[in-house]
């Protein structure tokens, strides 16, 4: 499967004086449901730092659609678009507790090496979990 | 002028353990760019939420391009793109002390009324300044 | 009860280039273990702010005593020590996986009326349920 | 001199939906406030690190007397109480811009190497410093 529900609350601190949460906060919700797809696909991004491999965000943007409160219950859908060589892309729905999607995003990740930022290929174990994932896909 | 320079220091929450500036901040920092030039331009945000008014983000994006480090001195310069009834658009560069840039990005915000949420012209003191200072741009 | 146990796990933008959780983060674990003992106790923070009634934080302590990283997977044991007239006292031990306490802290919450920030009695439905997990501990 | 004053501006991003500042944010002023006392003692907290040296936090504690709103400019006044073998000792002051204290605040941070965080003396630059700082203060 390439995609993941993940699902969270809205926390005091992601709230701002508008009453509503806080535009800085959806890319670390998007992270956090990021990396718990990967965990599900058996690659948590921490094996992927152990093994030399850091992964920046590259790009990334967002549309906001409808407002969410503190102690929402959200979801986010993540779905991997692609990967290339030493890229992927990723995309992501947010959905309130009524089902509405109230924000969208993609972010684009490149893989390159702890040791002197040069981009590289990831780790064979990450390749041949994203390969079977995105290859069930065009099935 | 319809562009502002705003200058700051990378703080130690700001870099993440890859040793720069953790993505989500970048929102954070043009932010302040963008408060501190309407601040210059004699119409600062607060003035602008005592009217009735928010400017919550409809949209944003960023792109990447290099990466900072903690205590480093960046300059974000902020422009503003178009203005727009009830929009504005706002474009960035991020400058480091070499004068690289090091990340683009853009935002789109909307006036809405604090009470219902619903779009709205902005208040007439900021309609004055935002033509004016889009006029002299494309003088 | 007047204690209860919230488990999470540490996010990336949690830790900073010392590679282990910044401390501005612990109040921010803290905050979210106490409003889900709330929660759990059939008073969600939600329903005070809805009642009228903020509960701003007045004084807070924290030791450290050991570090952990990203991903780790560690357990907040929030007890409430008292609470008394327009005051409650909460304690707090964070335990790592392998069952150390790794921070101790303290935080002093009073309930003062939205309106106005003047200090006033919890709503009668926190009061009971306040009480009856006080006195249960006296036993 | 042992003590040093650090003017910032009070950010959308730090205020919470209750309107005033969220009690983690406290935290990062003083640490900011701090690392600029140490910059214009001649020491930046990046040369202490570059020397293979951390001076994580150790302890913290606040007390919140009064609040403070969006983009009001405060006054943290940092103070050295005390330098003892690998550990050192801060007081803060923050200051509105009536002068009236809104919060007090001490945090004990100790000496680690980098490699091991294993308690260290600090780097003979920064003893050197220090001592003649807190020694100016008993005369």
């Amino acid at each position: 499967m390439n995609s993941h529900e993940y699902t969270f609350r809205v926390g005091y601190p992601d709230i701002d004086q508008m009453g509503t949460i806080h535009h800085s906060r959806y890319p670390v919700f998007y992270e956090v449901a990021r990396w718990e797809f990967f965990r599900a696909l058996g690659i948590p991004y921490s094996s992927i730092e152990a093994a030399g491999v850091l992964m920046p965000v590259i790009r990334m943007s967002f549309h906001f659609l409808q407002t969410a409160h503190y102690d929402d219950k959200l979801t986010v859908r993540t779905t991997i678009k692609a990967f290339k060589w030493v890229r992927i892309w990723f995309a992501y729905e947010l959905f309130n507790e009524a089902g509405c999607v109230i924000n969208r995003a993609e972010t684009e990740l490149a893989f390159v090496q702890k040791s002197d930022w040069k981009p590289c290929s990831p780790p064979a174990f990450v390749t041949d979990v994203l390969k079977r994932c995105l290859a069930q896909e065009g099935e």
